[in-house]
C-alpha cells in the first residue's frame, strides 16, 4: 500500500467519524436517500434553494415553471471556482507573455509587458484596463480558434494554483457542483454567464461542470472566417467583440439563450444586472444568490475592496432585492472536494 | 359533417389509394414500422441521409460521433420555410413601415420609405443594402426586446403568404420537419443558423420546428440594458451587432455553439461557408446538403438569378465538395403539410 492510499484511507475514516459525530440521527435517513446538497449546511440558505426548486417544479404549484423555461445562469470566477489571488485567465495571460517573450524582445522595455516580465504587480495594476486589454490581445489573438483551444487546454492541464498547489479545475466549489447537478436533475438547463473569455472556458466546462460549450456565454474577441492552405479556419483578431460583464450579462443572456432565467448565481458587482434581469419580474418565484467570500481559513475572505470579484453595491442591493448571500464559512460544509 | 371534414376525408382516401398504388410491396413493412422520412422519395438523396446517420451513430462504426458532438445546423429562409416572393422578415418590415407611417409623415417623401408606401418595388430595389438597413432600423429598433417579441409574434399569427394564402408558419417544408425529428431521435442537437433576425425567429421556432430559442443563431442589432420605471429592460438600438450570413455563419456557429457541426443544410450561396466549415475536415464522415428550388408547380423554381436565396457559386462548389443537392421536385413527395 503506497502512501497516497494510506492517506486516502485515513481521510475517509476521519470523514466518516466526523459525519457520525456531527449529524443528528434524524438527518441520516435523508442522507441515505440521497441528500442532493450534502456539502451545504442544513440552514436557511440551503432551505431557500430547496423551497425554490419545489415551488417552480411541483405540478399545481402557483409558481410552476415549465421545463423549457427552467433556465439557471451561473457566473464562473468566484461563483463556480476560485478567483484569487487573481482571475485564472489573467494568470494564463501572464504566463503566456513570459512564454512568448523571446519572440518579442521589444516587450522588455514596453509596458504593460515589462511589468509582467519583471513581476512588478504595482506597475501592472497602474496600466489599468488599457494595459489588461493589451495583454489579452497579445496572448489571446493572432492564432486560429483551434490553435487557441489547444494552448488553453494544455495550460489548464499543467498550471497550478499558487496557494493550493493544485490544478485550477480542482478549485471548483463542491457545493456549487452539487447545486448544478440538483438543478439539472429537476429539469433546469444550466448556463455559465461569465466575464471571462468564452473560448478560454469552453474546453473544460463540460468535464468539470457538466456544462457543454453551447451553454457557455462569455466575453469574446472578433473572429474571421478564411481559407488557409485549402482548409477553413476561424482566425482570432486583436479586437474586442463583446464584454459579458455587468450590464453586458443580460445582453449576453438575451443573445445566447433568448429566454430570461428563473435563477441566477453570482458573487460580485459584475453579476448584479444578471440577478436584476432574472429576479425583477412581476409574478412568479425567482431565485438570486451571491456567494460571499468570508472564509479566509479554507479559501479567501474579500468583498468591498477586492481587485478581483469586488462585492460592494451587491451587499447593499441584496437585501432590497430579496437575494440570498451565501456565506462560504457558514453555509458550506466543505468548499473543495479535496478538503 | 362540414365541408372541411369532407375535404379531409377525401384527401385521406386519395392519399391512401395513391400510396398503395405507387409503393412496391417490399417497402410497406418499412413504412409500417415507421419510415422516419415518409415525405422523401426513396432515392439516392434519402439514402445519403440514412447512410450518414447510420455511420455516425452506430457503435463501432469508424465514423462514430459521440452524442454531445452530434451538432446539425440548418439555414432557415429557403431551407426550412419558403423565402419567395421575398424573405418573410422583409414582408414584416414592409408591413411595419405601412403600419407606422402615420407616426412618420416625413416618410411620404423619403426613400426607401416612399418606395414601400407607394409599393414601388423598383425604387425599393434601387435603395440597395443601405435602404434595407434603414427599413430594418426603423421597424426593428426603438423598443424593448419584450415589445418586439410581441409585435413579431402578433404579426406572424395573422400575416398570410400572398400566393398560398396561409400563415407563413404553415409554409415550412414537411420533409425538413421530418429530417429535424429524425436527427434529434438519433441524438443530434439541431440548430438554426440563419441570416434572418434572431429575435424575429425565436418566438415561433420551438412550436414550429422543435428548436428552442437557445438553439437559434441569427443576425442581430445591438441591445442595451437599462432600468425603465424601476423595471429592467433590454432596449433595441438602431445599430447592427452581427450579420449571420456567408462567412458570418461559421463565426456565429463558433460564438453560439462552440463546436463544429457534423451536418449542415442550406439552400443559397450565403450557406456555403457554413457547409465548408462543417464538411472540410480531415477524417470523419460529414454531411452537407443544399435544397434546390426546382419545383415551380408546388413552390417556386429559382437559383442563379434570384433576388432572394441566390444559388450560383453553390451549384459549382457542391460537386467539388461532395455536397448533395436536394431536388424539391424529385426528392420530396410533398413540400408542405397541406399539399
Amino acid at each position: 500500500m503506497n502512501s497516497t492510499l494510506i492517506h486516502r484511507r485515513a481521510v475517509l475514516t476521519a470523514l466518516l467519524a466526523a459525519s457520525a459525530a456531527a449529524l443528528p440521527l434524524s438527518s441520516l435517513p435523508a442522507l441515505a436517500q440521497g441528500d442532493p446538497l450534502p456539502s451545504w449546511t442544513d440552514d436557511q440558505t440551503k432551505q431557500a434553494i430547496l423551497t425554490f426548486v419545489d415551488a417552480v417544479t411541483r405540478e399545481g404549484s402557483p409558481d410552476f415553471v415549465s421545463v423549457p423555461q427552467r433556465i439557471a445562469t451561473f457566473d464562473n470566477d468566484g461563483t463556480l471556482w476560485c478567483e484569487q489571488p487573481m482571475y485564472v485567465q489573467l494568470a494564463f495571460a501572464l504566463e503566456r507573455v513570459k512564454a512568448l517573450s523571446n519572440q518579442h524582445p521589444e516587450w522588455k522595455d514596453k509596458q504593460p509587458f515589462k511589468a509582467v516580465l519583471d513581476n512588478d504587480i504595482e506597475a501592472l495594476a497602474k496600466s489599468g484596463m488599457k494595459g489588461l486589454m493589451e495583454l489579452i490581445m497579445a496572448t489571446h489573438a493572432g492564432m486560429s480558434t483551434a490553435e487557441f483551444e489547444t494552448i488553453a487546454s494544455d495550460w489548464i492541464k499543467t498550471a497550478r494554483h499558487p496557494k493550493f498547489k493544485r490544478p485550477y479545475t480542482e478549485l471548483v466549489y463542491q457545493p456549487m457542483l452539487e447545486l448544478l447537478a440538483y438543478l439539472r436533475a429537476n429539469g433546469f438547463k444550466t448556463f455559465i454567464v461569465s466575464g471571462g473569455g468564452i473560448e478560454f472556458m469552453r474546453p473544460w466546462t463540460e468535464p468539470v461542470y457538466g456544462i457543454p460549450p453551447e451553454q457557455v456565454v462569455g466575453s469574446s474577441i472578433k473572429t474571421e472566417y478564411k481559407m488557409q492552405n485549402g482548409q477553413p479556419e476561424l482566425s482570432r483578431l486583436p479586437a474586442i467583440s463583446f464584454i459579458d460583464d455587468g450590464p453586458g450579462k443580460p445582453v449576453g443572456i438575451n443573445s445566447h439563450i433568448g429566454r430570461r432565467p428563473v435563477a441566477a448565481f453570482g458573487n460580485s458587482d459584475g453579476d448584479l444586472e444578471m440577478l436584476e434581469w432574472t429576479t425583477m419580474v412581476s409574478g412568479g418565484k425567482r431565485l438570486g444568490m451571491l456567494v460571499h467570500h468570508d472564509d479566509a481559513a479554507r479559501e479567501y475572505a474579500y468583498d468591498r475592496k477586492s481587485h478581483f470579484g469586488k462585492l460592494d453595491r451587491g451587499l447593499v442591493e441584496a437585501p432590497q432585492r430579496g437575494w440570498t448571500l451565501i456565506s462560504m464559512k457558514d453555509d458550506w460544509k466543505r468548499i473543495f472536494k479535496f478538503q
